[in-house]
């Protein structure tokens, strides 16, 4: 039921008293933050987007709209995937892109405490003088906060060596929807008191608290040089061999990335060079620490004996230059038109049949779906491009499809991009009526009027 | 309010329809499951013991607990350290000890799907075969289950390089209070499909839900020889600046242990021998993977130049016996009484304001507090030795003291044991009112009838 005018007006005025000067209502600027990067828009803007500056701020702004029931959208840099930060009428847009201090770096505790909306990249430039790295590796790291990284339990390239965000973070502050400031997890390495909130609350998208401070668990930069692999194969089964083929012999590389025939082909056609003619699938591996040269052979000899055409060098532009034909990927897809990326993940072993089921699916839909994959983890980005802004029925038909083969192949329909709003009707599906309804009763427990991202992860 | 006696011989009778030949009522054998080895011991054995063979038999037990309200504490091999699944009059033990199978190991998924009641060192014997293991290694793993170190979040001495039990869990089958079967986390290196039941599973010792099959994420085993380094000091302080000087400058050996001159005494009084006169503690590292060599001499050069007489060596006996003196620590302590071993934790730059505390405490209360600590993530294990089963009410103002200690550096009561029956009384000191109350929240939304380990935890 719609709030009359007046009262929300008087939420804005509300608002205006306590963080005076940082709230904006001028309809254009608020226009911004109806989407995100996954394309998708909500129905109108928001009412009103604040701006703290500190955690009583956030506090103060959780008071009133708990007081007036009116939704709070936590929104960090606005780079995700799935609509988690997509704000729509009537509600309060909460950015933190002004909470952005390091509070804290210690080398002995191996930590940082940091307000949410600093970058990725920007906090690791900071810990990098300190010898030290906060491992979570999204693709967006250079344009996403922290803050976003943790309500998402972002992924990366660097999943199967260093772990996903969850691993990375010790403690939090989290304010609820009442204006109840939680610390949750730990300043220390191990904790077992009570049950695990920090967890919990990673991941969560925003539904359950507002994430005001984070307490990060660092690691030493790695010593001495990366080693980088480029290998071009015939086949995707060729590719898929020898990825699965390192993974079965126990090496653990930083990095190990595959591109499929499609998305060859896009970058081909985007950069107007045949690069590795005949090639149908790209391999980008890199080793970091102690034993980078010695794991880097041997898996380049996997990947030779695999058919693979392999490149392996230690010097930096040379390794840019393989490391960036992977990441010319997203852009030679976006030139093209309108994306849908999805997020698949399968188990290590079932990668080879998650390509073989998508590329069924192609045939049935008549769409191409150009596919790059962590392989490292089995994380699959399928990629539908299309023309205009509405996403097209046939291309939802075909993700549902890849959808309900990530879950036959014992996976995920979501490996780093979230629920938000892109996947809620599919939500069910994988976690059945039982853990569903469980979930939702948890969501009761900490947001008991639905003001916190109502509407995200559950329909 | 206590149960009819016709209605409890009811639920055994019920029990015993579903496990014919699998239910437990002699009161000498069921005297076994009314203590663990923190030392403490219910008021009486408890109404039955069931053994499961199958998910399903759990599921059957609990529809007919949940029927009856009669409470159901799971146990694994009972090596819990506070009491945790410790059974009284009245309640259903569930023991997982005919629940010990590998059900699956996957190389290539790096994956192993278990039952949960098999030995954490029985589990890794057979993963060694295939060149992989679990990293959680409590002090018990010999004698603990997989099941039990996941309920409890178990540590250990690795956690600062392979981190605790949560990141070495991918999934886990649960039962609920009442009956329902639920699969929690994924099969998958990423997956982040609504709220992480699967964490918040990990470490909730028995009270939300009854964890019957682990999916395990492994690791290759390290290659190479470890080089083990042991190391005494004159003085703790010197000890602590070598271990934290070691963390600071980015370092990270597998095991990192410290021993106080306490501890010490008790060895040499144990042992007969006047091992290292005059020493005041003792510190043992143990480095493996491709930088052993490198990063052990690095850190024997810090402890050298710390004052520390230094022992490095590859050798395997050398090795034993260095690795010996720490692991003598525990029997020589048992030999002098019973126990109340504390498992307070603090960020690595307070172990020194630690152990300071912890003397000051002791001539306070005129106790001594022997203290070993895991010296590469700040968990310390100060250790009570006194005579006869009862704690005497000073070693509880002394321990009451303590994690009041740990809770002003920034700590936690515990960072492995978990609170059991032990610390209940101090868990809302360290959660705060409003925690303290979501916590029982979400055990409610878990369990409403509250008859998953009743009065564990929560007081």
């Amino acid at each position: 039921m719609p709030m009359p005018l007046t009262e929300l007006s008087a939420v804005v005025e509300s608002l205006r008293t306590v963080l005076p000067g940082r709230v904006e209502t001028d309809p254009d600027l608020l226009a911004r933050y109806t989407t995100d990067r996954s394309g998708h828009r909500s129905s109108g803007g928001p009412l009103v987007a604040v701006h703290p500056h500190s955690i009583e701020d956030v506090q103060a702004v959780c008071r009133i709209a708990c007081a007036a029931r009116v939704p709070i959208v936590s929104r960090g840099a606005g780079t995700g995937l799935a609509g988690g930060a997509i704000a729509g009428p009537g509600e309060i847009v909460m950015s933190f892109r002004d909470m952005d201090q390091v509070l804290e770096v210690s080398e002995v505790n191996r930590l940082a405490v940091v307000q949410p909306g600093i970058l990725n990249g920007q906090l690791n430039a900071v810990l990098a003088e300190h010898g030290l790295w906060w491992a979570p590796d999204p693709a967006s790291k250079d344009i996403s906060t922290v803050g976003g990284n943790v309500a998402m339990n972002a992924g990366g390239l660097l999943c199967a060596k260093y772990g996903v965000t969850r691993e990375a973070v010790l403690a939090l502050k989290v304010v609820l929807a009442d204006g109840t400031l939680l610390s949750v997890g730990h300043r220390t390495v191990k904790g077992v008191t009570g049950y695990d909130l920090c967890a919990l609350m990673i991941g969560s998208e925003g539904t359950l608290g507002i994430i005001v401070e984070c307490t990060l668990k660092l690691q030493p930069l790695p010593a001495g040089d990366a080693v980088t692999i480029g290998a071009f194969f015939e086949t995707l089964d060729d590719a898929v061999s020898a990825v699965t083929e390192t993974t079965r012999r126990g090496h653990v590389p930083a990095i190990m990335e595959l591109m499929d025939r499609r998305t060859l082909d896009f970058v081909r056609q985007f950069t107007g060079q045949d690069i590795a003619p005949g090639a149908g699938a790209y391999v980008l591996v890199q080793c970091d620490g102690a034993s980078a040269a010695d794991t880097a052979e041997r898996i380049a000899a996997i990947a030779q004996s695999s058919g693979g055409t392999v490149e392996i060098t230690t010097d930096p532009d040379e390794s840019r230059r393989l490391v960036d034909f992977r990441r010319g990927a997203f852009p030679a897809l976006e030139a093209m038109g309108t994306l849908l990326v999805e997020d698949i993940a399968v188990p290590r072993d079932q990668m080879g049949a998650a390509f073989a089921a998508i590329r069924r699916i192609e045939d049935k839909h008549g769409v191409v779906i150009p596919t790059t994959c962590h392989a490292g983890d089995g994380n699959l980005h399928p990629t539908f491009v299309f023309t205009g802004d509405d996403v097209p029925e046939r291309v939802w038909d075909a993700a549902a499809e890849i959808f309900t083969t990530a879950l036959q192949l014992g996976g995920t329909l979501t490996g780093e991009h979230g629920i938000g709003l892109l996947k809620r009707r599919w939500l069910g599906d994988e976690l059945g009526d039982a853990q569903y309804d469980l979930q939702r009763r948890i969501k009761h427990v900490f947001d008991p009027d639905n003001i916190l991202n109502p509407g995200k992860v559950f329909a």
